[in-house]
């Protein structure tokens, strides 16, 4: 049974599940979402998946969207990733939870604005808007970092690849590297697993494909 | 061993926690976080949670922040709202993820700026951006309810409670019930649950304690 992912290279929320696919050693193979042409809002795609989002998990009869659960259905399958015990599973759970509410969400949004968006339809006061509240969440993840090499105990685990998933972007959204440096060696702790990818390199799909 | 949940009646996302403890029969108190004096962010509030967010629970030994990480405990207690099997679970977990990444995370942000921010203080443009993004969200939770009483399985679960955490405040913020039948069907359902309070009934703090 193969194991697809719908995703698309520009999406940090698909990378969030695509990265410890890869890690965890499942077979999978990438379908490209055509994100930028309206796939995921068709009506072919949310009959699938009615929140109309990337990624997607299909194998056989199972049907998974949202990273986060499919990160959880890798950890079942697999036994990697999901914490050494019930206190790391709850606080990787935290993480988890936290990186949807408070960074990926707003970093996706504020990198799309910025970047995938002509400059005169960027709705006014938006991105400087998101950028201070994105600069309270590296704040938080750096403290959080310092003096530690993962987010939850001794190792990788799905609250590292939730929270990387739009870190590794080139395209500008106002998160500099050099200003958080402990997000910064835990980038490249993530980067030296072996079998690391970067989006651009896991996923289908890449900005200049529109050029 | 008390279990405390530190909380403020104004917070949606202490909500979330905050009623599913009450409806599990769980003996619990409330602890009020006098967040809009900037309690959350202070240096004794970050010692126990750096993320500077409420709800927090405290038992004994145990402090567990993050609404969903909370309920998920509440799960483990009482075998309650966590979904009928693995897969239900699954679907809890989908639909809480996706509550925090697109409807309470915003719902909570524009009801702030709209409601507990001075009008001079309100960052332009942004109030609207987040209610076009709201108003997708509405869609698609009305969209799903429609023709079923929960949003999984036949009886109440956390991801009810995570998706209702805004929905029933009076303050304004573009969420009119009328709009949208089939949430507002599904909010009575879970307002008429033996036990079921209001926000401001369950948690201490209103906002004419500022008037």
């Amino acid at each position: 049974m193969t194991i697809k992912l719908h995703c698309f290279g520009e999406s940090g929320n698909s990378y969030k599940a695509a990265l410890p696919l890869d890690l965890s050693g499942l077979g999978w193979e990438p379908v490209k979402v055509d994100f930028f042409n309206g796939e995921a809002r068709g009506e072919a795609y949310r009959a699938l998946n009615p929140m109309g989002e990337a990624p997607m998990l299909v194998a056989g009869d199972l049907c998974l969207t949202q990273s986060g659960v499919i990160q959880s259905w890798i950890t079942e399958q697999t036994g990697q990733f999901g914490g050494a015990d019930r206190a790391e599973a709850r606080e990787v759970l935290r993480w988890v939870l936290w990186d949807n509410h408070k960074l990926s969400s707003q970093a996706g949004t504020v990198r799309f604005l910025a970047n995938f968006l002509p400059e005169d339809k960027r709705p006014a006061g938006v991105i400087p808007f998101l950028q201070g509240r994105l600069r309270a969440a590296y704040q938080v993840l750096d403290a959080h970092l310092a003096g530690r090499d993962w987010i939850v105990g001794d190792g990788p685990t799905n609250a590292d690849f939730s929270c990387c998933g739009y870190l590794y972007y080139p395209e500008p959204f106002g998160f500099d590297r050099a200003d958080w440096p402990a997000i910064d060696a835990w980038l490249d702790r993530i980067a030296a697993l072996p079998g690391w990818q970067h989006p651009y390199d896991l996923m289908p799909g890449h900005p200049s494909d529109r050029a």
